[in-house]
């Protein structure tokens, strides 16, 4: 995949040296690439160095926002500090006929930024109602929905979405051309993410409704995004 | 999925605080889910503050290793510094009667430490035939291996898996006693990493080996990890 729009980096910090044929700088790459991620990496230090925390994930609009209990560490820690977000996702191991040219297939996306809290009550119901609709859309209707001291002890941060970076790589192997002449097999071998079969707890006497009927994902829809 | 070992944080940077419940820390644990990722995250720090950057990750023995050109900027920090390094795997959402009760089902492993340089011509090839091993078994005596100007150029970093912790919430829905009457469908929502068709290089005439041709996760084999 080449860039089809010319690469602007928002900053020097966000700017790829390595790979830069890769970068993305577009809004629709890094919106694409946060859609479909359920989870995000964030990287923060404290007293005791790096941390990096795997933590659900979603966007509305040009923020991505995280949850958690007012007690976490690692909310209150992320108000006063700048931090990187990263989203990956793996699309395929790319065989080369080189041992050196093997690489990989992916879509990643890092954002740069301090999270702000959502402090109004709006705000954060409308929020945490955009998580329920990622998850399964309409269900935030049929749940028990959240009460006020469930709401008073959940932090939602968001963080701008402005200062980001992608890098995309897809397509098949790139040997040097002294190497297209080795008898190996070259090519790609594509991962998807597959919705399977739903698992209703054993007390549930509801009839599953659309969002879990059509959760698994057909054999045929398994193409490799390549 | 409960605790089995007694749990024994190996410091107090890895303890566990929130789920707590949640924590792992035999190796056993540990090495399924290093093995089960082809990707990690690592994060670290310079003079621009917080790093998240996705990369290549595999084990061989008690060390995870990474790999890239010795020009890399994050391979030249990582000696310099203790990092966290953390593999997530998102495995299904977890849908609850009531909106706060509702969560995702992961495994996770986070490892704290500082990297170090394989140096040594003998452990740089191990280490990278690991990786080829982990990508495609059998595929190193297929292919053009690497010449001493290929392994010059590539930096070989591996960081003990000593210090570590791990987080596995699986299972169903825990919703209060309160909520069980609520009249919505509760479960679980699963994904499963499949590997889809294989697309060979268009230049590519070598018959596919059977680790190409076995590559394809069959439809019955897409069990949910629950």
């Amino acid at each position: 995949m080449k860039d089809t729009a010319a690469p602007v980096p928002p900053s020097d910090r966000t700017r790829v040296r390595r790979g830069a044929e890769k970068a993305h700088y577009d809004e629709a790459t890094l919106h694409a690439i946060v859609d479909d991620a359920y989870l995000c990496h964030i990287a923060f230090s404290d007293e005791h160095g790096a941390h990096c925390i795997p933590t659900a994930s979603w966007r509305s609009g040009g923020h991505l926002y995280i949850h958690g209990s007012n007690g976490s560490r690692l909310l209150k820690q992320l108000v006063r500090q700048t931090c990187c977000v990263t989203i990956s996702h793996l699309d395929g191991l790319v065989l080369a006929r080189s041992a050196f040219s093997h690489t990989m297939n992916y879509r990643s996306a890092m954002v740069y930024g301090r999270f702000e809290a959502v402090e109004d009550d709006a705000g954060k119901h409308a929020a945490l109602e955009a998580l329920m609709d990622k998850l399964a859309p309409g269900r935030q209707a049929e749940i028990r929905p959240g009460n006020d001291k469930e709401y008073a002890a959940t932090t939602v941060l968001r963080i701008s979405l402005a200062e980001a970076a992608c890098k995309v790589r897809a397509g098949g192997p790139n040997d040097d051309e002294e190497d297209l002449g080795w008898p190996a097999w070259a090519g790609v071998l594509p991962f998807a993410r597959a919705r399977t079969t739903p698992v209703a707890d054993p007390a549930c006497t509801v009839a599953a409704p659309a969002y879990v009927r059509d959760w698994q994902t057909p054999d045929a829809a398994l193409a490799p995004i390549y």
